[in-house]
């Protein structure tokens, strides 16, 4: 057995035991550990990583002295031993959680707003081009980035992947059709995998990608399923679907910075009903002892996100609906996708910088979060593949960003003001009360003035935000009800904080 | 009795006779005239337009001649005569109707495209304002115009109008709040009107607008109630108001031009109940003798539009839902309101001008109509005053109109092609068929290239037509299935004719 006698704070603690690599490790045998400390006890699945060798990973949450038992029939000998738990370094605040209802926070208390990009099977690709991603979202605004297990087939997307999750081969690709833009091929034949023994080398390329989103500080939206697919992962049967999130809730929960998303447009996978998706939600609430954030995306209809398994909404949608969504759902609402700024041939991935910049600031004036993509006709597309970041609005969304990190910590809610125009205020009353701050954000309208009156007896500062050309200019003092001149410009904010 | 005895068919023919000037001859005296030629046989309700004169107004639709004999308690006298109808004079089409269900043609089957412009009280204001405005719409693309009976009180409308529809007198002007922007006063106390004595030269003046506006081959549609009201003309009673829409009916249908629109913003008009509109609309289908096209405009919620007495649905509302209204209402689709070009504090007045251009082409491609409105923070703001056009959206409403006019006549309806784009196609089945005629828009979308296939036979001219930078450029001759590289721009379309 192989382990390390000390960790830090919501780290990896991982033992490695050798056992048999007879018949089928991966359906026949198993490995469990017990944990437990002064304060926590958690029994966590193991699972073989090949070559006769066995694994259990932990997250613990406390700095304690943690002892260990390790039992299973991956072989004929016991197990056990302990290691203590250190501070968390520099950047590491714990996992994700959902805070204040629409929100989230880092364990540690730590405000986390979602930033979010998507770049589907980033990880997928060559060394090169992943050294390349990681290069831009280290220079990006981006917090968050939503990728796939599975490799997609797709229009942009007809290249195989690196490796493959099964033990297998895949199905002869010069057969992909580039024509069949929507890249569903249901029809698998050709392809032979073995569903009951995984190629554990696709899963820990897969742990390092997230270990260096980790290092960046951003979390890994993981989607477990998603329909654009030519190799038959979309229509495995339940017991394969199971027994795969099983082992990846095994490999992946103990890396602090994951999230599981159920699916990517969770109703085009036509071959799962609601069923399903109810019965695979349990597996992984089950599978993994940390509760990691989960949600299920959309094509058209939203799926019924006051199901309790679900943390937060992850929706496809234009921002209008977030403030009725908010209500609806009593969730968190993160709208991965917006449209892409872009300009391939489909209208959900060629909208200007200007228009996602604008649905951004709504999404958050509304009292959600944006979603970002990038889709310019290329060999490699961001939202894909990663790469180089080509486009005008991660600039514009890095701007928001600070915006929104300098409002009073928690998040922000709408307020019905005027009823012409959309107004945030920080989601926490206390802080509401205390700071008196008021974004308010008037997207393609141009007004050339408003009236402001917040309340009679106190000062605001006021500030005009052009959120496109990232200024912030300050206008003067305020009391009472005063109006203020304004660009006669799209997509202004005007941010008003007491004094 | 003094009368011409030669008019052009659809133009006004009028007989004027002497009468008491006793008592209240608007409430207590009537005047009527039964025109008959070989193919009509109409009676008309006419007029007291003061100083001891009654009118009957009389629009013939037959070059034929006509016998009229006038009877009424005006005067002890009777009446008759002849007179001859002679061909319509060049520019004259006749009234505006309903045809091939979601369109409009003139009577002589010209057809008539909308493309309309709201000037609220245009017709109130200055001579010299008049003029200007008169001058601006010469040289504008637009071919109708909406604007009240009555004077407005609102934002921006505080002055006193030139003239009003009663004797009496009004509410001193200076106490009009400027800061009670939503104009709607309903307080008219002060006011002192004799609500059963018409002010005559209100009238007249308003005729010889419509007049003026007939000779740029524009039509009047004429607003008879509104609630930005501070004299009160928004509450009278029924009986009140009935009085006023028989004389406006008996003063104006003679007018071919003349449109009737009930109301603007019928829901914000709050002493009205849908009970109300209907017995009005009664008062009018039974008044006026020409059947002139009939609507009423919506703040909110819109007018039940399946009404036998609407002849097209006046819509305020940003035109996504223009097929589906087609569906509900078997109507044409007149977007009077989609929000205005300008600057002022309020979103209904201050996008930018590409944002209306983008809504018209929507509207047009969904198989309706959109229609325009300028307000630039200004002294005279073109949607209540008129003047001078100062925006960047008429020129492209008159590049879009020209596209339209090249397209095969009487309408364009929206056709189910990819699920991402609108593409509109001739409204008359056998002119489809036959010009093979598409209309594709993008609007904020921004394709570097689409792919077509309109079908496998035929060999078709391709156009990209930037609906902003106002230009057509040809591309080509296709056949079955082929590809177009588009210029990744916003409020791009795409024109596909037939060879």
């Amino acid at each position: 057995m192989k382990y390390t006698s000390s960790v830090e704070r919501w780290g990896v603690f991982e033992l490695s035991c050798k056992g048999t690599a007879e018949g089928n490790p991966f359906s026949e045998r198993n490995i469990t550990a017990e944990f437990v400390s002064q304060s926590e006890h958690k029994t966590v699945a193991g699972f073989y990583d090949g070559g006769g060798v066995y694994k259990v990973r932990f997250m613990p949450s406390f700095e304690e002295t943690y002892r260990f038992t390790v039992s299973g029939n991956f072989s004929g000998e016991s197990y056990s031993g302990e290691f203590s738990v250190t501070a968390p370094s520099a950047g590491n605040h714990g996992p994700v959680r959902v805070c204040n209802t629409f929100h989230f926070a880092y364990a540690d208390g730590t405000p986390y707003y979602p930033i979010g990009t998507t770049c589907y099977v980033w990880e997928l690709q060559s060394d090169e081009l992943i050294a390349e991603t990681l290069e831009s979202l280290k220079n990006s605004p981006f917090n968050k980035i939503r990728f796939c297990v599975f490799p997609k087939s797709y229009c942009y997307n007809s290249r195989e992947p690196r490796s493959y999750p099964f033990e297998g081969t895949p199905v002869d690709g010069s057969l992909v059709n580039e024509d069949n833009v929507w890249g569903f091929t249901p029809d698998s034949e050709g392809n032979s995998w073995d569903f009951l023994r995984f190629n554990p080398a696709h899963f820990e390329h897969i742990e390092k990608c997230i270990y260096e989103l980790q290092k960046l500080g951003i979390e890994a939206d993981i989607i477990l399923f998603h329909p654009y697919d030519r190799w038959g992962f979309s229509t495995m049967t339940p017991e394969q679907d199971e027994f795969y999130l099983r082992y990846a809730a095994a490999r992946f929960s103990a890396l602090r910075n994951v999230w599981w998303s159920f699916a990517n447009e969770y109703d085009f996978i036509k071959s799962k009903t609601v069923d399903d998706w109810e019965r695979l939600a349990e597996v992984i609430v089950k599978s993994d002892p940390y509760g990691h954030l989960r949600s299920i995306h959309n094509a058209g209809q939203f799926y019924d996100h006051t199901r309790p398994w679900i943390t937060h909404c992850s929706v496809q949608r234009s921002p209008e609906g977030t403030s009725d969504w908010r209500r609806q759902y009593g969730k968190p609402i993160v709208i991965d996708e917006m449209q892409y700024e872009g300009n391939i041939q489909y209208c959900w991935g060629n909208i200007s910088p200007r228009e996602l910049i604008k649905r951004f600031w709504e999404a958050l004036c509304r009292g959600g979060y944006g979603g970002h993509g990038e889709t310019y006709v290329g060999e490699d597309l961001w939202w894909s593949h990663g790469g180089k970041l080509k486009g005008e609005s991660p600039a514009r969304i890095a701007f928001m960003r600070k915006v929104l990190e300098e409002a009073p910590a928690g998040g922000l809610k709408p307020k019905a003001m005027e009823w012409d125009e959309l107004c945030a205020v920080p989601e926490d009353e206390k802080l509401e009360k205390e700071s008196g701050y008021h974004l308010f954000y008037y997207g393609i309208n141009r007004p050339a003035f408003r009236w402001y009156h917040i309340d009679d007896e106190n000062t605001y500062s006021a500030e005009i935000i052009d959120t496109w050309n990232m200024t912030v200019e300050k206008v003067g003092e305020f009391k009472g009800r005063f109006r203020l001149d304004l660009p006669s410009r799209e997509y202004i904010a005007v941010r008003i904080r007491r004094i």
